[in-house]
Formats: C-alpha cells, sequence, structure tokens
C-alpha cells in the first residue's frame, strides 16, 4: 500500500494511505476539524487550504471555483492521492470567508468618477464687501450679486429657513462664506435654476469632504452610507435596527398602528429617530458634523417610505392595495425631522406598488438585472417576499405575503438574528452511530436562546433530508424511539434542538409541528411567487440563467439548505449570487450617479407589477408549493438525491 | 332795512337783515349750532345746507366745490342775502360727512376684471375613477392624470403637506374634488409650472367664492381685506390692532424686544395671531371657512414684514440699517403659521429699505404716483414719516425718525385714538370774551382721557395761531392772568385743554412744553425729508403739485392745522388728497391685477432711497424746521396771516 505524506500546518506530519479522507488524516494527525454534519460534506465547516500536493474532490459542494483554485477543499469529501500540506483555517476566519463569499463586491465609486459631471450639488465660496451707509443693499440681494458675480448662479431659490439665518451666517463669516447649491434643472432652453442648500460661515478648503448619505430603510434594520460627493468614496456605513420596531415587526403591524392616535407620528419619530442617531455615528467615525450632510438618497419599501414621510399608509393595507406615492417629490430634511442640513435635499427613490418599493428598484439597480442578458430573477427576502424577473428587455415583479416566519415570528423559539439565535443546525445520519442527533452553531459563540431565519431553514432542511419531517412536513414520531429529540410536546410532535442544559434560560429549543406549518407557508407563497412570474411571461423556471439574491437576510442563507426546503428553486449552485443589502447600494449609486439616478426612474416606468391577492395561478402554485420541498419532487432533483431513505432507518 | 325769512328745518321762521351770519339767524330761531373755534370758520363744525334761496359765502375753508354745489356752507362765515332755507345737520352725520371726505375712492376691481387674465390661480373640478385590483395606480398618479387630462396641467407639484392628506380627501371626496392650482410661471418657451393649492373633497360649484386675502400689517393697526378673486370684489374688511403692541408701540422697541430670549417667536406668534383673528372675522361676515382662503398679499414696513416671517430683524435697527431681505420669495401660510389654507400662497411685497418697506412700495402702487405726470409728494406718517417724492420718470424716497410723536407717544397726556382722545382742540380768539378758551371733540363721546395725534395738531396750531406759543414753541406765560389754562407746572409752563371736572380720571389734561418739543422734533424731521426730497432732484417744495397722504392716520389730519404747525407744506387745499390706508389698498391691487403685482416690483426697483442718517443737507433741513411752522415765515404765507396778533392781547 501506498503511503502519502501529509503535513497540517506546524504538526507533525502523518502518513496515510491513497484515498483517505483529508478529516481521517488530520484525526491522525491530533487536529480535530468540526464536521457538524457528521461528515456528510453538508456544512462546509470542514473547509481546509491544500497548499502544496495532489488531492481529489469528491464533492465541492459550498465550494465556489475561485475557492478550488486556492486549494480550498471540504475535508471530509476530499481524499489524498499523494503528499499534500493542508493548511487548516481557524474557524473564525473560515467562518467569515465564508459568509463573505459571493456577496456583494467591495463599495467604491465607479472608475472615473467626476464629481462635477455626476453631482448637482455645487459648493462656492463667495467674498463680499460688508454694507455701509453708501452701499444698503440688503443681505439676500447681496449674497445673490455675489452668487451671480463670482459663481454665475442667477437664478438661485432661498428659503425662508435660510432667510432667517442669513443675517447672521453672512456676519460670523464676516462677508466670506461657502455656499452650497443645488441646480435644480438643466433642461430645455429655458435654462437654470438653482436652490441655496447651505452656507457655512467660513473658506471651507477645496479638499474637504462635501457630505451625503445613502439610506436603506429597511422594516427590521436601518443602514446607513456616509459618502464624499467630491470622490464618491463610502466613508462610513452604519446600521442598527429600526426604532419601530417596539410599534410591530412587520409592516401590516406598523400600518394598523399608525392608524391610531398619534401612531402615525410615533412611527415617523421613531425612523427619523433612528436615522439620525446612525447619522450621529456615522459623522463621529469621520469627525464630520450633521449639518454638513447636503444630501441624502433614500430607499425603503412603500410603507417605510409613506411613514418617513408622514403620510398615513392605510391604503397600502386594504384592497386594492395602493400607495398615496411611489414617486415621492424632492423634500428638504427639516420637513422630515431629519438631522442632515435643514435645507439638505432628500430624495425618495420611486417605487412600484404598495409591496414592492423603492428598495426594490434600487435592488434592481445595483444588481444590474435591467442591464442583464441573462434570464434572471432578483430575490429579497424579509418580511414578504419581494421578486424581480427579467432581463434588459422586460421586468416583471410580485410580492408574496410570505409572512415574517424567517425573521422568527410566528415561530415558537424563533428570534431576530441576534446573540444567542442558533443559525445552522446539522441533524445526524439515519445510519450514524447517534441518528438524529443535532449540532448548531449559535451567533456571538453564545448560549443558544432560540432560531433565527437561516437557522430555521438549515433546520428545516436537516429534518427532510434525514426523514425526521416527511414531504408533508409531519414529524415522523415513529423515528422518537431513536432519538429523544423526536418526541410528542404539548402542542403536538416537536424535535428539541437544544436541551435546556445547553440553552441560555434552560428550556428546551424546539421547533413544532404549528413552526414547521407556519414556514411552509411562508416558502410556498414566495415559491409560487416564481411560478407565477415565469408564467406570466411564458418560461420555464429552470431557464433562470442566474438568481440574483438580495437582502440582509439573504446574505446569510445556505442555498443548499433553502432548496431542500423548496425555499429557492433547484438551480445549478453557480447560479446563485448574493447581493447583501441591495437597497443601500442603489441608494449609493442613485447618490453617485446621475445617470444610475434616471435609471431608477426607468427601472420602475419598466416593472410590469403582477398583484397575486387575487390571482388563481398564484394560488394553485402556492398549494403545490405546500410541500417540502414541492408537490412535483422532479423539480427538485438535487433534493431527491440528497435525501436518506427512512426505511433504512425505520428497519432498524 | 330789508328782511329776509329764514326757515331752519321745521324751527319758526326768523327776520334778519341783508348781511346777518346764518349762525347768527340760527341762534335768533333758537337753534344752537356748535362754533368750536369761535366762529373763527376754521373748524368748519358749523356747517349747514342751504335748501333754498341766496346766501354769500365770505370764506370756503373745509369746504370742498362739490359740497358747495350740494348747498353747503360755513354758517359763521355764511351771510343771508334773500329769502332762505337752511337745514342744520345732526352733528354725527356731520362728522362722519367730513371725515369720509377727499379720502379714497369706494373699494371696488377695476372695470372689466377678468379672473382668467388676472389671477395665477385656477380652481378645477376633476373625477377620477376609483382604483381597483387591476388598476392600482398610486393616488398621487391617479391625481396627476386627471389633471392632466381634464385640466390640461402637466406640471404639477405637490408638496409634502398635501401627499399627507391626498388619500384621504380622494376617498372623502368618492374621487371627486375640487383642486386649487397656482400657475407658477409662464416664462419663456420652457413652458408652464404648477402648484397644487388645495383640495376639496366635494364639487365646488363656479360661482362660490374663490377666497384670498389683502393685508396690511401695520406697526400699530393690522388691516384684512377678504377678497372673492372671481369677481375681484372685497367682501370684508377688518382691521385690528396689531398684537405685537404689548411688546412695545414703536418698531425699535420691537426690535429690541425680538433680540432678547424667545422675543422674535413671541413677536412672530402675536401678529401672526392677530391676523388669524382677522381671517376668522372676515370669514364670519361672509360665511367662508379660513382654509378657503388660498391665496394672500401682503404689506408692512420692513420691521413688520421681517417679524411676520420670523427673521430676524436686528440690523435694521443698527447702521448701515440693512434688512435680511428686501424682496421676500414666495412663501406658503404653513410657513407661517397663518390660518388659510396652509397650502395658500403667501406673497409679501418688496420693500425698498430698512425704513421704506412694502407698505410704501404698496403705497405708491395704490397713489397712482409712479404714473403721474405732475410733481407729487406722498406722505405716510405713522411712528416714521416716510415720504415719496416723484412721478412717472422718477421717484426718490426717504424715511424721517419722527418718532412715535404724533401716536401719543413722548407726550404726557399722549395716546392712541382710541375713545376718550381728545382728536380736535379750537382755541378761542384772543379777541374774544373768554380769550384762550379751550374747545374739544372727543373719540367716542365720551370723557377726555389724553390726546391723540390729530387732537396733538390741532392743538399746537391753535396754540400757535392764537398766541398761546410763540414761534419756537414757547408758552407765553405772559398771557396767565388771562386764562388760567395757561400755566406754570410742575414741569414747566403748560397749557390745560381740558379740566380735571370734565376728565376721565377727574386730572387736568394738559400739554406741557416737553410735549411741545418733542411734537416739534417729529413735525421738523418730516419736513426736513421733504427738503432733502425736493433739493435731491433741485426742485423748490412749491413747485409741488399734488401731495397724497396716506396711511389711517393721514385720514384724520386736519390739513389746516397741519401746515400751520408746519407737518405739512404750505400748499393750496386742493393739492392735499387723503388716501387713507393705500398699504392695505396696494396689497390689493396686487392681488386682483398680474400688471399691478408687477409693478409693485418696478415701483420697488426705480425708487431711490435717500439714507438721512448721515445727512448733513437733513440736519440742517431739520434744525430750521423747529421753529413753527419754520424760521423762514415766508414759506408759510397761509399761516402768517392766520396768525392772531399777541400784542393785541397782551396790550389788555
Amino acid at each position: 500500500m501506498l503511503l502519502h505524506t501529509v503535513h497540517f500546518d506546524s504538526a507533525a506530519p502523518v502518513q496515510v494511505p491513497t484515498g483517505t479522507l483529508l478529516s481521517e488524516a488530520a484525526h491522525l494527525a491530533g487536529i480535530e476539524i468540526g464536521q457538524p454534519c457528521g461528515g456528510q460534506g453538508r456544512c462546509g465547516r470542514c473547509v481546509v487550504q491544500v497548499t502544496a500536493g495532489s488531492v481529489r474532490r469528491r464533492s465541492a459542494l459550498r465550494i465556489t471555483p475561485e475557492d478550488i483554485a486556492q486549494g480550498y477543499a471540504v475535508a471530509c469529501q476530499t481524499v489524498v492521492e499523494g503528499d499534500v500540506s493542508v493548511h487548516v483555517p481557524q474557524q473564525d476566519t473560515l467562518e467569515r470567508r465564508l459568509t463573505s463569499d459571493r456577496t456583494a463586491a467591495e463599495v467604491a465609486p465607479p472608475p472615473g468618477y467626476n464629481y462635477l459631471q455626476e453631482q448637482t450639488i455645487r459648493r462656492v465660496l463667495l467674498r463680499m464687501e460688508p454694507p455701509n451707509l453708501d452701499d444698503q443693499t440688503d443681505d439676500l440681494s447681496r449674497l445673490r450679486t455675489a452668487l451671480r458675480q463670482q459663481a454665475e448662479f442667477s437664478h438661485v431659490s432661498v428659503s425662508l429657513n435660510m432667510l432667517r439665518s442669513l443675517s447672521d451666517l453672512l456676519r460670523q463669516g464676516n462677508w466670506e462664506v461657502t455656499c452650497v447649491l443645488e441646480i435644480l434643472t438643466e433642461s430645455d432652453s429655458s435654462g437654470i435654476q438653482e436652490r441655496l442648500v447651505a452656507i457655512f460661515p467660513r473658506v471651507v478648503f477645496d479638499d474637504e469632504p462635501l457630505w451625503a448619505a445613502a439610506i436603506d430603510i429597511g422594516t427590521t434594520t436601518v443602514s446607513l452610507w456616509l459618502v464624499d460627493l467630491l470622490t464618491g468614496e463610502v466613508k462610513a456605513q452604519v446600521a442598527e435596527y429600526n426604532g419601530q420596531i417596539q410599534y410591530g415587526e412587520d409592516v401590516i403591524s406598523r400600518i394598523i398602528y399608525s392608524g391610531k392616535g398619534s401612531g402615525l407620528r410615533d412611527l415617523h419619530e421613531k425612523v427619523t429617530g433612528t436615522i439620525n442617531n446612525l447619522i450621529d455615528q456615522a459623522c463621529k467615525r469621520v469627525n464630520a458634523k450633521p449639518h454638513e450632510i447636503v444630501k441624502a438618497v433614500i430607499a425603503g419599501n412603500s410603507t417605510m417610505i409613506h411613514l418617513l414621510l408622514g403620510i398615513p399608509p392605510q391604503t397600502i393595507r386594504l384592497s386594492p392595495f395602493v400607495t398615496s406615492v411611489n414617486q415621492p417629490p424632492g423634500l428638504h430634511a427639516r420637513e422630515l425631522g431629519l438631522k442632515l442640513h435643514p435645507e439638505a435635499s432628500i430624495d425618495c427613490l420611486p417605487g412600484v406598488a404598495s409591496y414592492v418599493g423603492a428598495d426594490i428598484t434600487a435592488g434592481v439597480l445595483s444588481s444590474g438585472l435591467d442591464d442583464m442578458d441573462a434570464l434572471t430573477l432578483f430575490l429579497d427576502v424579509g418580511t414578504n417576499g419581494e421578486m424581480v424577473m427579467g432581463n434588459r428587455e422586460w421586468l416583471v415583479t410580485c410580492a408574496c405575503s410570505a409572512g415574517p416566519a424567517f425573521e422568527g415570528a410566528g415561530v415558537v423559539h424563533g428570534m431576530r438574528a441576534t446573540k444567542g439565535a442558533i443559525e445552522e443546525v446539522w441533524i445526524s445520519s439515519p445510519k450514524s452511530p447517534h441518528p438524529y442527533e443535532a449540532n448548531y452553531r449559535v451567533i456571538g459563540s453564545a448560549k443558544p436562546r432560540g432560531l433565527c431565519g437561516s437557522g430555521l431553514i438549515s433546520l428545516l432542511a436537516e429534518m427532510l433530508i434525514t426523514g425526521v419531517v416527511d414531504k408533508a412536513g409531519n414529524i415522523n414520531l415513529n423515528l422518537a424511539p431513536l432519538n429523544p429529540r423526536i418526541r410528542s410536546g404539548d402542542h403536538g410532535p416537536e424535535y428539541v434542538v437544544a436541551w435546556g442544559s445547553e440553552s441560555e434560560n434552560g428550556s428546551d429549543v424546539v421547533i413544532t409541528a404549528v413552526d414547521i406549518d407556519n414556514l411552509k407557508r411562508a416558502k410556498a407563497a414566495i415559491y409560487a411567487g416564481y411560478i407565477v412570474l415565469a408564467q406570466s411571461v411564458g418560461v420555464s423556471l429552470d431557464l433562470v440563467e442566474q438568481m440574483l439574491i438580495g437582502g440582509s437576510f439573504g446574505k446569510y442563507i445556505n442555498v443548499e439548505k433553502a432548496v431542500q426546503i423548496g425555499l429557492l428553486p433547484d438551480l445549478p449552485w453557480e447560479r446563485f449570487q448574493f447581493l447583501g443589502n441591495t437597497s443601500v447600494r442603489g441608494a449609493y449609486m442613485a447618490l453617485i450617479s446621475q445617470q444610475a439616478r434616471q435609471k431608477v426612474n426607468a427601472i420602475a416606468a419598466r416593472m410590469t407589477y403582477i398583484e397575486l391577492s387575487a390571482d388563481n395561478a398564484f394560488y394553485e402554485a402556492f398549494m403545490s408549493a405546500m410541500f417540502l420541498p414541492h408537490t412535483d419532487l422532479a423539480t427538485f432533483p438535487s433534493v431527491e438525491a440528497a435525501m436518506e431513505k427512512p426505511q433504512n432507518v425505520s428497519a432498524q
């Protein structure tokens, strides 16, 4: 038998025969590589890097071609074929690598970014003669003259707010001030109009940043990027929970709350409060002052935009589900109580419908979907599943009332993806020595408190693959004798993910039959959306050449697991791409490019919205998708292949 | 001796010889006609109407040619020449006639007023299909489409405020609403832009009024005219004291107050409170609702406009005396807290300088001065004396810091022209049986409390004419033995106008030497203003062909008395014209005529402002005018003629 020498980092080398798994060789070398899935090649947690020598990969699930090119290999699925050197990454490092994998590219302005070309904001230094008894020109006229003579701005509008501080600012600056203006129109022959945005009573040097913000208002999280308009660079990225959460987790409960007493004002103030906090945070990082921010582009779903603007969102909730406004007019920070410069320009991106808002048009922009040749499906999973199918020729869109199950609501031990949430679960094979055992990973390396969305998807998929649940989603109580985790609880069958002895509060963390039903409905609604969109344009879902997944939730989805429960279509791995928060990125793109900004309008205008609430095709597709992964298992060939044969087990 | 029969109304006829005064004949007939001036033909209080027969008028002072044509005659200056019938008007009736004499013409829109031509406000009825699941167009887009298709408005801007109520209003009106729009520009080729001002959730019929307001913010009084834009007619006129009075009588004290703590906000809120009260009052009269008012044109002095707008007015007060803004931009009612429709258009007319504000440009407009061939002097006396000299070719203007003496301030028994104020005084001739006796008229037929501006002018003139004061304004204590009213008080010489036994609070109402000095300074400042304006354009003051007097104060000035103290130049009676509140009238004209509105801008641009504070010519003219009526008595020939010879008296 031919032996090969395997070096693991600084450990003593070991000798193994051809065909030995790297995971076994590591064990021999005294190195424990975590294998939560029991060495089934499903979890990808045992990835190592082969730095020299020859190996053969049996499976490359969870490894991209780029990873392979760099020598990465799943230890439990890779066999030795010669002398090799292997590096075992720190688990932390690995996790970070895997989660940032295939997500959005680095944030950078487009090459050749030109402030003067891309921005309608201008900053000019003006020097004026002070008034005297021989020249009693009023302050505003003096400023206008300087703007005209020194900067060629001849049609500058000045707000009342600005007039109220004009006299002080001009004198504070000793008649030497820096003005920020916004050029409003360059259309037609009628010439240019400008708006005075800010007066800084000092000389601002040319290389000082000109601050602006790109903001995404998510139902759960608000994100803000602070940008220097002069260079187009993102200088700070901050995010925090939307303060409205205390009044309801999802848009529907917020709409209801907004209709009560001071509800609309409360919600408006909560979200502006959140944004104002983010502004403070971002400003601190770069040593800027909030009132130096002169512009913001804002994306968000239609309800979030209505609440930000203080517009009653009631009609969004009730049939026929219309918004007050899809394309808000240009506004100013003071109108909204935002802590930028009071006159800062606020540009809310346009939405398409009540449940396809500016977060989706921004998402389409940042995904590039509208420019693609390939048939592409864009999905943003949050409380609702909004999706867009199309390419450069056409775009169709719909929103599925998935409910907040994937955000942890409607699930007994569901929770948001914060510290203590189980974010990934592996269940050991029926054939393993300890069948149906659970392994899990918790966010923040804490004791488990519950299950977040990705944990639920992962759990449900494992339950299906190992046969703990059947295709209908029923927990197989026949397996109870094999593992006490499978049991009948107070509310029917359940599976224990974490025992009370391991958990934060000492109670078992379980998933119940009701939870599974809720998750099934949510994923079925989303899958039915794909089907309706595909049908509406007469294509088959498997023709989708590219599937783009946006939203911060999407970032943590394990594609394989999501496919296994039928939340994502069963497409080849390489067709999936995670884009992260496409909404804030779209807002950023619109902020730093006039062309991109105009594109968002074009996207909104091009998108054909399909209302699902009264659509029979949707209802049928939904019913068909109420199985795991689907009634028609032929549409999920990879899942069929992966499923353990339950009869092996029940024969035991 | 030829006797004539004189009939006085229903009294028994009397027989009198040729040459008998009507006043004497009345006495014979047992009818007492008040003659406060002692039959000198100065007060005009004994006017009667000769309805038949022949009389000869010795003097026609205080009687216009129109009055004469109707038979009016001053009884103490008119003699019988044949049988006559005479009607003695009720004193009340008479007063009203005389005070309305020569004041502004009736308020009426110009003939041929055409709403569509003169107004940029439009009112349109829109009928929309309600949204349904097959047409989920957002509310704003639905409205825009209706505006475009049903009214040809294609570029309508909609405020955030309007968006906030849009959804409710459209549904309240069951998709049948009346919109009010403002056409913003019709300039150039670039086409029209419109602004949505109001949505009324009902069918408004074509003949229902379209409400707007013309407002004048005086330092003392705020006036508001409610106008139906469809006909141009004034439907209600209301006025009340400016609520800011509690923080200071004059602009200077208000400016000072505005600089303290919440002062600016207090003053802003007081004046908006006053305007809002007036709106309520006016609306009640015509059964309108405040939010149905869609536009207002506002005039007022520069300080009043700054305070209304909440702009700090400090620079107005301090050298070099500049405003923040002379030409405020277009605003909306909600920005100012005014109780019109929140989106109502607020058009503040332009001013020229710190002390020549929009009240004066509006005054020039309403006086027609800028269109006249004749050399004209326009005066607005209030706290300051603002004046404009010119014609269609040129306009020069200045403001004299007259101080509030003519408003009763700085005078020991001075008061505003309210109930209990002595508004006119007559002092009996040195030759009369009771020399230097005072007669007076009190506003509201009440017991006297003090002296208002017109009372002070009248009193000072009578004192000068009768020799109680000399040209320098010194009270002649030599006359004290002839009448106890002339006496030496605690603070020097004084004259008792009303004894404590007649007065409201039981104290004597007096004028002191210090009071006289203050009045002299005030009138001298104004007269010096005329001189400087005339000199600045190289004309002599007596070439003024027309003198127009605006402001509500001007309405009550007795020209003859004002000339006698040197407050008005000594021009022939027929050259004077009282115009009433020219500021609110100018605002009204600008409201109902686009051409007039543009004219106000042109007037403001054309007016050459002369700053007096550092002008030596002004100082010299002021010193020369510190006499009664003037150092150079030759410039006041009528006064010289009227003055009693004091030596007659001191010889007694």
